[in-house]
């Protein structure tokens, strides 16, 4: 496994071109979106919704709003990332609900935990910056979707060269609580993608991992 | 990979209880350091240091700063993730030489890009949130380690339930241009932890991803 980690790892770039005749199976779509569905979260509240835009003329319209970038009608899923823009106690109560229900508890079993959240993240200081809070949990999918897509020699290019109001609109997300941040065009590099070929810029390991 | 990657992302969950006796070998560190080293940031620009905290003294000192949580201390590895508090010059600077150096191109010949970033992260709009922005960055390499990791049979407990400020005092970053934003203890889960069993709690595939 380490060795095809490494590989993946190295395989990965952010694709210029995609190859727009070249679409994701349905089979391995369900893989993607689960590894969205299943990344781990600040409480496990998830604070997110995905939104895979598939309709051409949305496309579009996403695209003018996206310095014209290609790869937003070009891709063969394109997943705007969405976030809350605060955290509400109907926020907290469902998911403890759904705590309740998956694991088979009493909701009140649950107390001390939902007044841990409640405290924190709709009363308390993390309130305040809830939607930064809420858009870094949203990155933590963001790295399983690309990460699990190049495990898969699936494509991805992340985009956040994008106008959020601008998607918000489109998406008719305003006054659903849910805020656009970035985007992740999904599918398979054309063969002419010359960024294919650049090689990966990093810093050296010693100048971003420090052991102390 | 699918059921692979599928098995991974059920067996991963956030480890109470770390074994103290059992050690990331230095071969599968070296993985998981690539995995955040490789991971993909906005215009790769990798605005983040990544701290493996080893010393026990120091593990202490950051427990004391975590709520008491034992994963601090008991993990193999204690990774604490610090980011940008803001981009200057130089530091577009020192990314434009490295993909100068990698690249073997010129660097006049990367102005456009360079004065593209300057007038987004150093001087634009994205300048006043960069605080935000570099957290968000960072949060992709945490789910790479995260993601990573469960592919290894590595266990994880990601941690927000922590005081940067003290982080950022006991780790000496005043004053470096980084701050701690979160932790991520790395290890084995012992036998004895009960949250091993728990049921993953997710919302509902068609309440997270919507098809638009």
């Amino acid at each position: 496994m380490n060795s095809q980690i490494m590989e993946a790892l190295q395989w990965r770039y952010a694709v210029k071109q995609f190859d727009t005749q070249k679409k994701v199976s349905e089979a391995d779509w369900k893989v993607l979106a689960e590894s969205l569905r299943l990344a781990p979260s600040s409480y496990g509240l998830q604070p997110w919704k995905f939104i895979v835009v598939q309709n051409p003329s949305l496309r579009a319209e996403l695209r003018k709003n996206s310095w014209n970038q290609s790869q937003v009608t070009d891709c063969s899923h394109y997943v705007v990332l969405t976030t809350r823009t605060k955290m509400s106690e109907q926020d907290v109560q469902k998911y403890i609900a759904k705590i309740s229900q998956v694991r088979g508890v009493p909701q009140e079993s649950l107390k001390g935990y939902h007044d841990m959240m409640i405290g924190d993240v709709v009363k308390g200081p993390r309130s305040e910056i809830i939607q930064w809070w809420a858009q870094r949990q949203a990155y933590i999918a963001f790295g399983f979707l690309m990460e699990t897509a190049a495990l898969m020699k699936i494509d991805t290019c992340p985009i956040e060269g994008l106008e959020p109001k601008a998607y918000d609109q489109i998406l008719k997300l305003e006054g659903t609580g849910y805020a656009t941040v970035a985007a992740c065009a999904v599918g398979y590099r054309h063969r002419d993608d010359k960024n294919a070929q650049a090689k990966k810029v990093r810093f050296d390991a010693q100048d971003v991992i420090e052991i102390r």
